[in-house]
């Protein structure tokens, strides 16, 4: 049983924004968007939640553990340090994706991300109970990414395998399980999954390594919040390592 | 004709560090990562070059502009701020993935990505000369993403589009012309190309609208550096979105 | 009657660090400084919590709201993100000093400041009750400093002012009640104190403008939290501002 | 024979900012400014500059080696990433105190630091040549802090002690000399001076010995740049620190 609490922030009005009154140098851009993001990532991850950087205009947090009086402080502290402020819908779903489903649904209700005359909304429920299965976090990661690709190829066809490999995982799990695939950087990724068995990961793995030719392993936890899920992911990572297997458990 | 100067920064010794002893907490890493690369845009940015968050670990440069000297100091100064130390390789060519090519050997012949005894590798050559046409860039977005995703859809599913839009661009442009294409956030990707043609650009386009069902159109800008001829793509795409057409060159 | 919880960061072993091998860029080392700093006022901040830099390399905190976990994960994630690691010590008093020494002696009996054999020292009690009178704030600034300083004098010499008023304050905030009086930018003081009178207040102002020639005012709140309390006296300066008066109780 | 280039970077309109339409959270405004102010150290710092916090709502720095052009970029990046805007008025002249009145001036003339109706004014002069002994820094530092204070008191205590000094050294190397001296962290002060002799800053530290019972000793530089002047400085202070001494040139 897992009960994910998924909230959207959407940067309000962003687009116009970048280009008005005429286009924003780009790398300013980069740095606002990237330090919005590290921004999110500390104030969500010290809470017990993790957030992804999507789209960087539209990011994706997994906030069990985050009430409401923390969103509330959260969209008013970005309001008070940055150029731009952010809208928040918070959704909450045994089903990753249909929780995102309903967050997204809140934030859309309430203007477009292109109006000007929407600022700040927010609107959600959040979980009143919680229980430490909660959470189910798998992170994947390129079987010896570093021996295949860095050290080998240019960086360019280093990350276009990788990619490769993440834009069939993301789809698979979409599409089979309703799970969200985040890609974190180097040859890791993160998703956000229902319950699913040993059969399962070993399906999304084979998956990927015959459409992409990518070869993954991963670890799996479970926690009453993404952190606690996600670290006992990692040690369990980290035993497909020792063990030399493809699906461990925490 | 053009003559990129690519620099490949990466993270020296990565892998280990984030589980050592124990694995840290993925959003400190997250927000360590995206603290980095926004460091990286502010001073390559501001010197006129851009820089791609690409896989965190190995971020991709283009850096005409910079000389010997802005490197040396990129390299001390992260040394002196970060937990992390990075190693620099650069390469200069016509095409760019020749340049990069280049760049990524000179790391790699310096050591393995996860040897603990490579820490701050740097090597390179530079532009000696510039001319006003040495950096192509073309800065494609998605026709209406707002209207046709990010409004309607939930954010996964609009991200899982703009991605697959991407993935499909990327392969498209490093196989047929030696460009690397970067995706910046929104619906928004940067090509550091060679000297090509409308019907270049525009075999692009269609390439993507047919393999991924997605429309992208793209303002085209060249320039002595990223930022001159980013901005001058940047213009060029707001030709596109006035006149409503898919190819503006600056 | 109140309670403060009183913290120190105290960066270990950090004047040693600066030079080693060589001396490092004066603006690497404000830059760290600075972020460290801002990073605390964050992760402290939105907890309730008042921090203030003070010497850089020792921060006081007033962490009323933040119990022992709160602090275990501040100082895990300062080292996961930064070069160097901090040490912690906590007290809790009616007095703010009474507190802070207590606080003080728990890091200096775990080692020196410069001893690389201390790292990430921790010791501390906490409050286990709260009231919403524990933490009394006091807001000082200076009357019309824009008009009398910024607009008139060259900054360094309106700056001398400024730090003058504040040199004043400090010390005699601290001899007469035991009060913390921290510069916080601007023409901004904020002391954290006992239970004050209004007379007493009085006192405090008289004594600046009779020994630094600089007018103060001030706005005095108590709450459960700093920030409630600062938040509290934030208005009640306002209402200073408005009515023409010295010294207002929210 | 100095020539120093002086940067008055100030906030426009920064304290109506601060409180409207309500009073701001304090730690958020703590995060601001101190980010502002590391972007700035980074961005002057990695140009050979320098510059110090001051009152953080106005910052002074001395910018040899920055031309017009580097202060429009300046100008415009923080304009871009922060939710305020800044004013920059530049002078030049042998003696810091008056390369800083000029540049005062000029921000002065452009309106009010609590003007609604000013913004980004940008005013100034720049150097057209340089030479080698342009910039003459000094490096103070209190001897034995770490043993006489911070090892032994409350932080407070130690800071009112560091700050004291402070307050005495900043008053007189200004009365006397014109100089700038800024406090940047720990025990350490840094001050902009014109061309002095052993004698003139022996005499400094006689003053704050007898005038706040504090012993500094003090290494000095000179350079084309801040950073130049500064760093030999540095290891002036570290020829003090093993010889013994009180003063030392580089």
């Amino acid at each position: 049983m897992t009960a994910a609490q998924l909230t959207l922030v959407q940067i309000d009005n962003y687009g116009p924004w970048t280009v008005t009154p005429e286009p924003r140098r780009e790398m300013d851009l980069q740095t606002l968007q990237s330090r919005l993001f590290a921004d999110l990532a500390q104030y969500i991850g010290n809470r017990g939640g993790y957030v992804f950087f999507t789209r960087f205009d539209n990011m994706v947090a997994v906030t069990n553990g985050l009430d409401r009086r923390d969103h509330e402080l959260l969209q008013e502290s970005v309001g008070n340090r940055f150029p731009v402020t952010v809208s928040l819908g918070v959704g909450v779903d045994e089903v990753p994706i249909e929780a995102l489903e309903t967050a997204t649904e809140r934030v859309q209700a309430a203007g477009s991300a292109q109006s000007s005359d929407r600022s700040e909304a927010f609107a959600g429920e959040f979980l009143t109970e919680s229980a430490d299965d909660d959470v189910h976090i798998a992170h994947f990661d390129v079987n010896d990414a570093t021996g295949k690709y860095t050290d080998r190829l240019n960086e360019f066809d280093s990350f276009i395998n990788i990619e490769h490999g993440y834009a069939s995982l993301m789809k698979y799990m979409r599409e089979e399980h309703g799970a969200l695939s985040f890609f974190v950087g180097g040859d890791n990724v993160i998703a956000v999954c229902p319950d699913l068995t040993h059969d399962e990961y070993m399906g999304a793995i084979d998956h990927v390594a015959d459409d992409a030719g990518v070869q993954l392993k991963v670890g799996v936890g479970s926690g009453e919040t993404p952190h606690d899920a996600g670290y006992a992911a990692k040690h369990a990572l980290e035993d497909c390592r020792y063990e030399g297997t493809l699906v461990e458990f925490a």
